[in-house]
């Protein structure tokens, strides 16, 4: 099927019930044809077919503004908005997104990629809309697990009280990656089962005629004796309507027309089902959140598990750790699955703790822990480690608690691009003090730098890639320093992320005909420890070797290798330093291969950059 | 008065309403006292006395655990825990500090400096209590103000959730710094005005006899009766109990032996009045929120102003700008006053948004302006900023946003100690792709800066220190780097906070007598923008100067200078860098002139460091 934009959103304008109801199992069978191919966030995009429908319905994008929360439903968006047969290059490198992105489309107000920050972006927005004195209407359409984050509370706080006329589309599952958590979802809970939907049903169903204000007022009266009085949204200045069904495009226009004509903030509460009409996904919504390529017919047959991803491998040396220290515990927020927990969740379930969506409470949780004497874990991604940016500065640092963090998808990692490669990590702790950061070549090292982190009386980060974990093929790092290959004149100081295309690399170049290579050869070191820096190892070094190069899987600014150009400067070292690292921007999808590649960051990359810095040049 | 910490708290446990009346008296009589010498945070401590002295009746510090959010309102428990006469010393180098510090005392549980934290600690030190079976109580006191910080909400909603027995103490001055704001506060608003307080007292009256579980059951049943139907606070797990005077000993301590028996989150609200029991105080609190020297007697006798502050320097401009252009807006997180804002709210209120202790809502919300065209400027203290790592990084960098950020108190700021210490953000900063960091040297240069800030197409942070602006002596900078002091051999690059010292510096070491110096002069050069490098201008520097010094009021790590140091060693610049910042530690409470010459940031020591550098030694 390929339509241009106007024509599906002509349809969806002057479609009947019936349909709509035929493209919302268009787009359906569509995305699960197209994502088994790509992988994809499938599960979530699934749940909100008719409500994308009913949005583009009601609502004129992008006069309107509909702004996605975090983003990964925004398929049926895409398909809607100019991108259904680009629904092919989903996720691929030069292909698009998997989140919106404003450069693809003017349909796409942001790129979202971190939860709960719809809300204030749609407050902004309406407040520019308000002072400009224009007419049109923002939308957020956020997710019940979002809703635990402590930015989405903030902006919550600030739309009830300013009165501004925002639509909040709550977009409830019960789920966020994993079920949901916390006194809210108990909240939501009483809501969801408050048998509003059927009352709601029914009167919209005894309503007939034209539309307009009579019909719009009997739903209002609908709506308005339904709610349930005890709630929330309304204390803090919304108007609450829900829960309907999310999945009857029918009852989602009345209801959004409604909203559109309120002039104050509303919260619509539409109920919807992670995974809606792929059974596998809607029998397993976790599995299928974000999910590889796999046969639609038979979605056992491309899951075979080909080896142990690090977050399980992190998972099974917890378990094996806690067994033996009882103080052992471990917070994840919302993310028990995929960061390793399940299995301590299932054996110690006294000592493993879902926050939900609320990485600040994780960390400031932790240090609670700590000052009694445990010894917590936070096990959350790079990259929503950075919500947490000030507790781990203020709260863990400052106190000098041992408390560790299990950094997960550290570095590039792919296929959610921009705001989910673990990039900055480096930088951000590296200027905290006090706290070491380590980073793992293989399994064992892994298990060394765990023991040696729970042993600590100070923060530890241990950060660690997406992807596979290596079995130790030597015997393994813990923490320190080791060249692990020989050399003369050339040392590359490398991360253990970078380690095997920094080996590539220093063959690469002994074998490339370069006038300099016949005196030259290329040690590799695993540093171990990104910081602080091991400054008499480095001493060391210095004196050996005329060319040290640096190389690290996170921004080349202000992380591991310009702490040690700063060193070598200071010490007035013999040396020649080059840094190397990922460039002073953000980087996109696609495959992490197709990345290194790109940015110079594979052994050709390194290798031809060390060339040119050498000047050799090659012959 | 200098009694020993058993004395007090026995007096305390064993006192009579009328005695610990009577202690409160005699508290704040020596905390105004005190304060008035040493300056501190004297309105919310004074709000907090009869709290204060409830709390110690009826917990058993440090066995029971007191923890202050923010911390700033600890000075009666300063007092009553062994320090009274310590308040002679509050804030000053060597001192006690003006927060509750660890380091100090057992019963200060942890070192906090930003809002919003003390539940998700008090949450962690519950449930690690739980795990070992051990029984006690955590008590979390947190202002209605720092209610609004995300972290609060998600440590709420996680601690509703798992019923664990946690006692929250909403300290309810109506305050923030500022006036509060947010939905949250109209849901006070309602509870404060509820008329229970009377109805609590009057229950209260009625009961007599001994202590015991009737007299509990009856406050349980007053309480009970009188309580709200509709509170947030119930909805998603808590018991909440209130509201009650904060300035009644004897109902605070039924209050709490009730609280101390339940085996659940509670919520008890206590109204406080913020200043309360000094006029002045209570008249004017937000100007008595953080305060210097004063004279009790006559408190505008010490308060004359002399000289304009760089806060109010920049909101002086702000307001002339935005008068002529009418995308300018301002937003602020509840420190309207102290970061400049209140001349712009007057004459403009539409364009000026207060949001509360909210700084991820700031950053995000701002994002949002600026999709619509406004152009707002997110003006917030360097270290609370923190909070919104994420959001500058992931929304407004990612964006490519026009986003000013005022980034206020950028730098060591002095007596309020370590967690109010600006020193991270050029690192944290640095490493955000696309964000121009500039620091002026005066009124004129921040003009300039604002004005280009306000034209760019591209986020943009404005850091200045606390303290006062001059007037600009020499012609004014704009961003772009200048030599200001011409040498040969020694280049000092300052960014402006350290220009004064980098001059005297270069001064000192011209009049030394070292051996080199009588070839040797010392150029210095105020860098005005911190990142991104500019590479052109240090080319040309790299090939003048044989040594080039980094000066930054930052830490040294993975800031400007070692910015500077990695492209010098990756363009082998025949130079040798020294970069200098603040050592990798906390940075301690102090004058800004006591740590810059403990830490060696002093011009003294500048010139020591770089004497030592180039290896002259002193003669």
């Amino acid at each position: 099927m390929a339509e241009n934009t106007e024509n599906i959103i002509d349809k969806i304008k002057n479609g009947t019930s019936e349909e709509l109801d035929q493209l919302a199992a268009k787009i359906r069978s569509d995305m699960v044809e197209s994502v088994s191919k790509t992988g994809g966030h499938l599960a979530s995009s699934l749940g909100v077919v008719e409500l994308t429908i009913a949005l583009h319905k009601v609502f004129d994008s992008p006069k309107d503004k509909i702004i996605w929360d975090v983003g990964h439903q925004c398929y049926a968006h895409k398909m809607i908005t100019g991108r259904w047969d680009d629904m092919q290059s989903l996720r691929q490198m030069g292909g698009i997104s998997g989140f919106p992105k404003r450069s693809e489309s003017v349909h796409d107000i942001t790129d979202p990629g971190h939860s709960g920050t719809s809300l204030s972006i749609a407050h902004g927005m309406a407040v520019a809309r308000d002072l400009a004195g224009d007419d049109y209407s923002c939308v957020a359409v956020i997710g019940d697990g979002a809703m635990t984050s402590g930015v989405a509370w903030e902006a919550l706080n600030c739309i009830g009280a300013s009165k501004t006329p925002v639509i909040v589309v709550l977009n409830d599952n019960d789920m966020s990656i994993s079920k949901n958590v916390g006194g809210l979802n108990s909240h939501l809970q009483k809501l969801r089962t408050s048998g509003f939907y059927k009352k709601f049903k029914e009167n919209l169903k005894k309503m007939s005629g034209p539309r307009g204000q009579h019909r719009l007022e009997s739903i209002r009266d609908a709506i308005k004796y339904s709610i349930l009085p005890r709630d929330i949204f309304e204390e803090i200045g919304f108007k609450y309507y829900g829960p309907v069904n999310g999945h009857d495009i029918e009852v989602m226009i009345r209801l959004f027309e409604f909203a559109k004509a309120q002039n104050r903030p509303v919260m619509l509460h539409v109920l919807t089902t992670k995974g809606k009409g792929f059974a596998p996904a809607e029998e397993d919504p976790t599995r299928f959140h974000g999910i590889g390529s796999f046969d639609p017919s038979d979605v056992q047959k491309h899951d075979k598990v080909t080896g142990q991803s690090w977050s399980d491998a992190f998972g099974e040396i917890l378990l094996e750790l806690a067994k033996e220290d009882e103080k052992i515990c471990a917070i994840s927020a919302a993310m028990m699955d995929s960061t390793g927990l399940m299995p301590m969740k299932e054996a110690l379930p006294d000592r493993v703790f879902d926050v939900g969506i609320a990485e600040q409470h994780a960390v400031a949780f932790a240090e609670g822990l700590a000052l009694n004497g445990m010894r917590p874990v936070t096990a959350v991604y790079s990259t929503f480690l950075q919500r947490a940016y000030d507790q781990m500065l203020s709260e863990v640092c400052l106190q000098k608690l041992p408390v560790v963090f299990a950094v997960d998808r550290a570095g590039v990692t792919g296929a959610d691009g921009e705001t989910h490669q673990g990039i900055f990590d480096i930088a951000y702790m590296s200027s905290m003090p006090g706290i070491t950061i380590m980073n793992p070549r293989d399994k064992e090292t892994l298990r060394n730098m765990m023991k040696k982190a729970f042993s600590s009386e100070a923060p530890v980060a241990i950060r660690y890639p997406r992807g596979k974990v290596k079995e130790s093929a030597i015997p393994a790092g813990n923490g320190d320093p080791q060249i692990l290959r020989d050399g003369s004149g050339v040392l590359i100081l490398s991360d253990a992320n970078m380690l095997d295309e920094a080996f590539k690399a220093a063959k690469i170049m002994e074998n490339s005909v370069i006038k300099d290579w016949k005196t030259l050869s290329v040690a590799v070191a695993d540093i171990g420890t990104l910081a602080p820096l091991n400054e008499a190892f480095l001493a060391k070094q210095f004196r050996k070797y005329k060319t040290i190069v640096t190389v690290e899987d996170g921004v080349g600014t202000g992380g591991f290798g310009s702490a040690v150009a700063a060193y070598a400067c200071r010490t007035k070292a013999p040396v020649e330093v080059l840094v190397l690292g990922w460039p002073d921007k953000f980087i996109e999808h696609g495959t992490i291969a197709q990345l290194r590649e790109k940015y110079g960051m594979d052994a050709q990359g390194i290798a031809l950059k060390v060339e040119e810095f050498i000047g050799g040049g090659r012959a």
